[in-house]
């Protein structure tokens, strides 16, 4: 499949990096103020070089990305909530033109899922969305492949920064503000880590899950979802928790009761007390009990397996 | 699609009840001695009753359901090895009538694997097998959407009976033969319970998998694998192990050394302690780190979602 690949971003240089192996060509790579074009494929470690030494992938217009030829449009410009834009229309535009959208980006899925999936029913193009949900863990095609009229709830730990900074506080007795700082000076947190330790990542996950599940009956947006994050765990209440044999996890929740991403207590040594970066997304199936799928949330390189798992299950056009 | 279903054992039946909620028709159903056919779809609670009642799914021959109309064939007689037969023969008649063949069965998978994927390229028809790999646990279309190139080695706990034995000797301090019994009476053991307690049912997985991985660079069968099972571990290993924060799983191992299936010794608190029957698969990835896949292995209805997720994967014919 002919890939453009719109944002730069550690997601849109990995799967330009690592989409030849999987037998697929880059024909443009968009980032906001530029971009590299060519229907015979870019030449992509040029590319990427370039984006290094100038901050520019190309001399093209990042219009030129939309206009041109390709078979699947990548999206994976940063996450915007409300209108997702301008997301949501470069996947429109890809959509209008017959064409495939692969999506990193969560906004358009979480805040304008229903209008998504009517674009695509009016397209020759499918949209997917994996790497939205789960970084390379594999949820939604699982839930696919399962079916989802068979799947009654999901729940899991949905991000990493979250996740780290809590498995911290509780290895090390530390209090919050302390630890951020540790993640941050480390890179698993960001300057503003508003986004990762309120909940709001977590949350859209969930959304998204919550709409896949629903097959259309309902459809959620960031708003529909209650949220608590981790700005107000004290450290006692991770030593009362290790006492018990528990300890504090941010966990999202999907069920007909609608989403739920909140701090919850978690077995020291049950399935949700994954450590450090590492998500899980459990199933609770019709016939199969429960299915728990877990791994890296987030990265560059991982989250582009997922977009190119995707890609994989695309029909020729 | 329209379901043949030779085998009317758990996963059989449970492939039968499932499939009308899954939008299948069962147009036959046979079982050792006689078959249930109806190109309009079969009365499957009927057949299901007079299985009960008199043994017998049907009063058409089993040939009746090979020979009819179908789309896909379900191949769900028991494991036999070597020649594999008579599943081998089931899948080659589906293939050469140009359908489609769903496999439980681990035999044509495990002892005939190049042959069979001789026949499917000679046929309008494809296999898949998800269900002879870990129930439950989607481990195959995991592999298939990541790419087996991009699967580096795959560990875990395939085979439930001999983990729950092992769990229960570790939990309750009881020996080997103690603990078997127990697992017998409880159903969770046969009364041979050598496939299980042995390592070959795990084994066989381990070389189905092995088998997807190489992608045609080379066929193993069981007798490639390396095997120990459980029978000969004392209790005293588990208390010993146990002393040092760690414990005693039957792990299957596939890399580019081979197969191999024998008690190994685990984190007690890490991924592959699972505990009773619950499976667990571990892929090593080249671009994404580790996966996790746990959950219930075994079963009739659990294989049998199995078998319907790959169905819902089979292109129309």
């Amino acid at each position: 499949m002919r890939l453009a690949i719109v944002g730069s971003g550690a997601v849109g240089r990995s799967v330009a990096e690592l989409a030849g192996g999987y037998g697929h060509t880059v024909t443009a790579l968009a980032d906001s103020g530029s971009a590299a074009v060519d229907t015979d494929g870019i030449d992509v470690a040029a590319a990427l070089e370039r984006k290094r030494e100038d901050g520019q992938v190309g001399t093209a217009d990042p219009e030129d990305a939309l206009d041109g030829e390709y078979d699947v449009l990548v999206e994976a410009t940063p996450t915007t909530l409300g209108d997702a834009q301008p997301g949501f229309g470069h996947v429109r535009t890809a959509l209008e033109r017959d064409r495939h959208a692969v999506l990193g980006n969560k906004g358009p899925v979480a805040e304008r899922y229903d209008e998504l999936r009517d674009l695509e029913a009016e397209s020759a193009g499918a949209i997917r969305f994996e790497a939205a949900v789960g970084g390379a863990i594999p949820v939604l095609s699982t839930v696919e492949d399962f079916g989802p009229d068979n799947i009654v709830a999901a729940r899991g730990v949905l991000n990493g920064t979250a996740n780290f900074v809590l498995t911290r506080m509780a290895a090390e007795g530390l209090d919050y503000e302390h630890v951020l700082a540790e993640a941050q000076d480390m890179g698993v947190a960001e300057a503003d880590p508003s986004f990762d330790v309120e909940g709001t990542d977590a949350a859209l996950k969930c959304v998204i899950l919550a709409n896949v599940l629903a097959q259309g009956e309902r459809t959620y947006r960031l708003e529909d979802a209650e949220v608590e994050g981790i700005t107000d765990v004290p450290g006692s209440a991770l030593e009362l928790a290790h006492e018990d044999g528990r300890t504090v996890r941010l966990i999202g929740e999907v069920s007909s009761d609608g989403v739920r991403v909140g701090p919850r207590l978690v077995s020291e040594h049950g399935d949700l007390a994954v450590g450090g970066t590492t998500n899980i997304v459990q199933l609770e199936t019709d016939h199969a009990g429960r299915l728990n799928l877990s791994g890296r949330g987030a990265g560059g390189p991982e989250t582009a397996t997922a977009v190119l798992s995707d890609v994989g299950r695309l029909p020729e056009l």
